[in-house]
Order: structure tokens, then C-alpha cells, then sequence
């Protein structure tokens, strides 16, 4: 049995989770509810001044714990590659300007090439921005995407190929963000999540659950306990790696951004509690 | 490169692909476009005489490729896993009064209870009703279902799982379909499919493809060039093992059920032959 959560100390919520409060809104609303870090999605930083940004975070009492997101390097002209490029090393300086140790990688897909090619495009990417990544101190977590994305979101669709190419890149700022909604089928990921600790590479935990039925390919994600997925089991597994990190509730969900975003975090923190 | 296609004397076609169409009505259509192959879904057999359709499949000049669907064992209760191998045994008599030399088998999976107990329940059932299948001369497919479907439809997700299962049951009546809507994401599949066609359990070939973007989680499924996947490819690792039967076309969609069936399956043909 995984530990019991007792207490918001390892709470993080996505700004995304609740998309329609603006970032200053998230951090009063969070920081009032007890819950402990931040993770901020790029679009709740425009026409902000970003390092007030990260003043007005830790003012509040909580930690950034990382910026989404960087990636989507793939591409089949190189002129966007290099636009993706650019982009990402935007972001590796966003990152530290905000304060966040973390850049957390959507890697990207090209629908009209083979999936090889657009990893080795990531791969290759990747390689790009990390001396940047290593100036400005901050690290790179691949996100393996469920399958159902490997279209043109991402090529890299489970946790051992995202240990392969860390591996591979082998800099102690490229490692692997889990995320239980892309990840939570696959017959290997207990022994790939330890073989991710082990390697020092689990930078990032991400939890919500997969509904059944499940309405939409993006938007309707459900709340821890909600779902199919044994999320206590899973974080049970990374635990057992060392990880010591927060538990990140990131849901992209229509139903939820519907309601009131004060019953939904509510919400969220009675979901935590009980199911994570 | 693949060999070319350049007749329609593997061209194989799921019932439900025009499902407007009444079973007599698509074996009619597809004789007269020259399809040789027919894959008859178990609803289009609604009150009718089995051996009847049969015969009139044979006697148009088709031929009948497999019964879909067995399978959906899981279930929390003992009761409903008993109904679940009751009607698979009812499917395989289907098979055998139509003259399909096979059933393919959508496996299930219960959200309720883990994926590893789901498929030990799915073994079970497989060993349970494999005896009336050998007596009926009817093989047994498992198909991997992408891992989108992993809560409700089918605990085995990957080529890799099937192939495995297919083994450790080890009769020559159970193998594999592969369908490349579900697989082709899998950076194991080419080195999968040599080894389910080397250990003679490659039973089936399915084929449409993944648009960008799927706006539905069942009933988006695209013509083959009409997505990201590379049909043609998969298709030489399939027939490299030897594998000589029907390329199958197997396609869910709003979209083409909505319109004039006569045009689809002309849409069907042309994208057969240049892109399959």
C-alpha cells in the first residue's frame, strides 16, 4: 500500500487545470486553499512581466515547479524547426526568469513523416537548447504522450522510449516527466518507472484519471478517482524510486473549466486526498 | 518498397464499414466492384438464417474471411464473465454455420479492476471456450485494441501483449489480427510482427488509417492516405512473415455512414489500390 496523503505539502496544480482564473486569481485561490506549488503554463505569463510574475508565486508562499511547456520540435520544413528551436530557448529563459527548475517538453509530432524521423528531429532538438538549459539552470523533462497522440503531438508514446532518449542525451538536465493519464496502460511501467528513478531521470509526477466513457481526445479528463487508474498505485511506484517531488494535478477538462473554479478546486483537493 | 497492389483479389471488407447496408445488399455491391473478401459483423446477422447468408456470400463468388467479434471476457462479476463465454461459444458456432475460419476477438477489459487482472480473465475465457473452437475448426484472433480502449474495451494493448498471450496459450487455433489503426504508433511493432508470423499466429490484417484530427474516439477512423500512417509499409513487414490472406478494410465513421454507399466503397477501392 502507498503512503497516505495527509496534508497539501506535495499538492501542485497546472495553471491550465483551472484555465479560467487569471494567473494572479490561481495563486490567491491556491495559496488560500493550503495546496503548495505551482506549475504554470506559458499562456497565463502573456503581457505579464514575468520575473513580478515569480515574486507575486513566492510571495503567496508557493513554489514554481515548472513551466509547460517546451517542444513540439518535429517538423517537415526546417525553417519551423528552427522557429521551434527558437521558441524553446524562450522558454528555457521563462523558465528562469519565473524561477521554474523544470521545462516540461511536449515533444511534438510531424503527421507526414515516420515516426523515427520526428524523433530523431526531437532528439535533435533537444541537443540544441541544452546548453542553454544548462546556463540558465534549468531542466528538460520529456513527457512520453499516450499513443493517441503520436500523430502531431508527440512521437515519443511511452515511458521507455522517453528513458531510451534520456539516456541517450545523457546530460543530468534531460530526464522524464510521468504523467498517469499518457502512461497508465502500459504493461511496463512499473519497471520503467523504477528504472527511471534509478537513473536519477523522474523529474516530474502529473496525476488526474482516464473517464469511462471518455468524450473527448483532449478536453475531458476527470479527477483523481474518478477514472480507471489506480492513481495510489502508481505514485507508489515513483515513491519508491526517491522521488520526493510534488504531486501535479494537470486536467485539461471542458465539464471542469464549466463550473465555478472555486467548487472545482474544492473539488480537486477532496480528489487529492482521497485518490492520489 | 511493398509490392504493388494492382487487383482487389485481397481487398477484404467489414460489414460494418457500409453499415447502412443490409448484409444482402453488401455482399451484392461488393461482388459487382470485384472485392473477394467479405468479414461479416455479428449485428448484420440479426434474424437471419446463418446458413442461408453463407450461401449467398459463397454463391456471389465472396469469400467469408472471419466472424467479428468474440471476446469482451472481464467483467468484476462471475455472472456476466459466465454470459460473456456462453456467447463467445454461440459466436464460434456462428463462424462455423457461415463458413468463417475464424473469429476475432475485441477482448474487453472491467475499469473497475486492474488491467493484469482483466487479462488473466481473458486467458481464462480464451481456455475456456478453445475446446468448441478446435471442434468447430474455428480459429481465434487477439486483437490488440490501441491503448485508448484500454479502460473498457481491451486490457491487451499491444502487439507485443497479444503475441505473448497467443504463445503461453500455445494451440495452433489462437493467434493474432493486426489492425493498424491500433498499432502502428508502437516502436516494437515491425520486430512484433516478424515474430507473430514466424510463430505462425499472424491470422489477420486490418486496415484504414488515423486522421489528424480524430474528433471521436470510435467512429473517426479514415481511408487509408487519408491520415499518418504508413499502411503500405506495415503491410510489407506483414507479408515478409509470409502472411497471404486479405488485406481487410475495417472502418468506424460517422462521416462515410453518412454518405451515399455506393460512393464510399468506390472511395474504398480507389484507396486500396494507391494506398494499402
Amino acid at each position: 500500500m502507498p503512503s497516505e496523503i495527509n496534508n497539501l505539502s506535495k499538492l501542485c496544480i497546472h495553471t491550465i487545470t483551472t484555465k479560467p482564473w487569471q494567473l494572479e486569481v490561481a495563486v490567491e485561490k491556491y495559496a488560500k486553499a493550503g495546496v503548495k506549488g505551482i506549475t504554470v503554463w506559458r499562456d497565463a505569463l502573456e503581457g505579464r512581466d514575468i520575473y513580478k510574475s515569480g515574486r507575486i508565486i513566492r510571495s503567496a508562499g508557493l513554489e514554481v515547479v515548472s513551466l509547460c511547456r517546451g517542444g513540439f520540435f518535429p517538423s517537415a520544413s526546417a525553417e519551423k524547426r528552427q522557429l521551434a528551436i527558437d521558441d524553446n530557448l524562450k522558454a528555457i529563459d521563462e523558465a528562469a526568469a519565473i524561477g521554474a527548475p523544470l521545462v516540461v517538453l511536449v515533444c511534438g509530432a510531424e503527421p507526414a513523416q515516420p515516426l523515427e524521423k520526428s524523433r530523431s528531429q526531437i532528439k535533435e532538438g533537444i541537443a540544441k537548447v541544452l546548453p542553454q538549459a544548462q546556463k540558465c539552470g534549468v531542466k528538460l523533462a520529456i513527457e512520453p504522450l499516450h499513443p493517441m497522440y503520436a500523430d502531431d503531438r508527440s512521437a515519443v508514446n511511452t515511458i521507455k522510449q522517453a528513458n531510451d532518449m534520456a539516456e541517450e542525451i545523457n546530460s543530468e538536465y534531460v530526464g522524464v516527466a510521468v504523467d498517469v493519464y499518457h502512461l497508465w496502460w502500459d504493461p511496463d511501467l512499473e519497471k520503467e518507472i523504477y528504472r527511471c528513478g534509478e537513473n536519477g531521470k523522474l523529474f516530474a509526477f502529473h496525476v488526474c484519471d482516464w473517464k469511462t466513457p471518455t468524450t473527448d481526445l483532449l478536453l475531458d479528463r476527470g479527477l483523481m478517482g474518478e477514472g480507471c487508474i489506480n492513481v495510489p498505485q502508481i505514485r507508489e511506484w515513483v515513491e519508491k524510486t526517491g522521488f520526493n517531488g510534488f504531486n501535479e494535478v494537470e486536467i485539461f477538462s471542458n465539464k471542469y473549466w464549466g463550473m465555478g473554479q472555486d467548487e472545482f478546486l474544492n473539488k480537486i483537493i477532496q480528489a487529492y486526498l482521497k485518490h492520489t
